[in-house]
């Protein structure tokens, strides 16, 4: 496989031949099975991750339940929020719904980089408010959007999910029971807004 | 007043004498009324701001009803989100609930910074994820608390509110109607909870 964080940098950056290099050599990557917990709420070191192939989901246990906050795919980074604070306990669970292959770090590690390409400082900082954007976004969608308008909106916007994660999963990723999912699918195909 | 961005960074790092003038003369400091909309819902332009002293309200509208997602005050960042992606609309509007004396800036005054303080870019990493970090609290404690445990969490965490905003405010930051507050507290205080 290709160096996906590489690419994935390339994509935010012309990188010369050496940044290219660092970027391949720090990139720390290893594939982990299926049902494997990355963080555990309560942890208080923790890692972030880059996916190159997989799918990895992070939920909150509320009295018992869990609901699923994110589902992190190709190309997405999953981010602990206390790299800066790690006396801070993690709040969320991280598992990988599928075997997935990817590239770990630390803020020690990133320093390292930092030190050798500096502009790399700026670019991580884009990439972290980029992550907090979209959890802006999906926060904001929670507060304002009915869970049809959820559901459509998760179809348009990744629709491999449907394949790839348990109904159940979804249905507590958009906000409601697994019945209530079923009864929003079928009168969303019996209304054909699809 | 002394210049309260020099202080808030003091706290972080040890400034060295041109540090602190760097950040003193770059503080662009305002006062603005009480009503003044710093951020409308739908712009793409907006800067970020550091309050030295005042209250700043954020919020949505949904289906033409006000959804407060954040107050800042004394020595906290608005961070408008959209810094490294202008094109995106901005999701929240951002209003003065006080008289309110702040810090304005944005990416491209940042950078002129970070090009004679490298270490700087290090320090604002951590004060974003910072800012991120308390968002992702507040977001979890939306999902994870009752009413009551988000009413007297707030209460812990930022008494003043209390006293600085009108309870319709602090009754949709807390996710519920005004009538459900005023029964909160009722229930609240007769069970002596306080």
């Amino acid at each position: 496989m290709e160096n996906k964080l590489v690419q994935y940098f390339s994509t935010l950056a012309t990188l010369t031949a050496e940044e290219a290099r660092a970027i391949d050599e720090g990139a720390n990557v290893k594939t982990v099975q299926k049902g494997t917990f990355l963080w555990r709420a309560g942890q208080t070191i923790a890692s972030t991750y880059f996916v190159w192939e997989g799918c990895l989901r992070e939920y909150l246990v509320v009295d018992g339940e869990e609901k699923t906050t994110n589902f992190y795919t190709e190309n997405q980074w999953a981010i602990p929020f206390n790299s800066f604070t790690p006396q801070e306990p993690i709040l969320h669970n991280l598992v990988c719904v599928e075997d997935t292959t990817l590239s770990m770090g630390n803020e020690e590690e990133a320093q390292h980089i930092f030190k050798q390409f500096p502009r790399f400082e700026t670019i991580s900082r884009a990439v972290m408010e980029t992550v907090f954007q979209e959890q802006r976004k999906a926060m904001t969608s929670y507060l304002t959007d009915s869970p049809e308008q959820r559901y459509l909106k998760l179809l348009q916007s990744r629709p491999d999910l449907f394949q790839r994660v348990p109904q159940y999963q979804l249905a507590s990723y958009i906000g409601v029971k697994p019945e209530s999912l079923s009864r929003i699918r079928k009168r969303i195909m019996k209304n054909d807004v699809i």
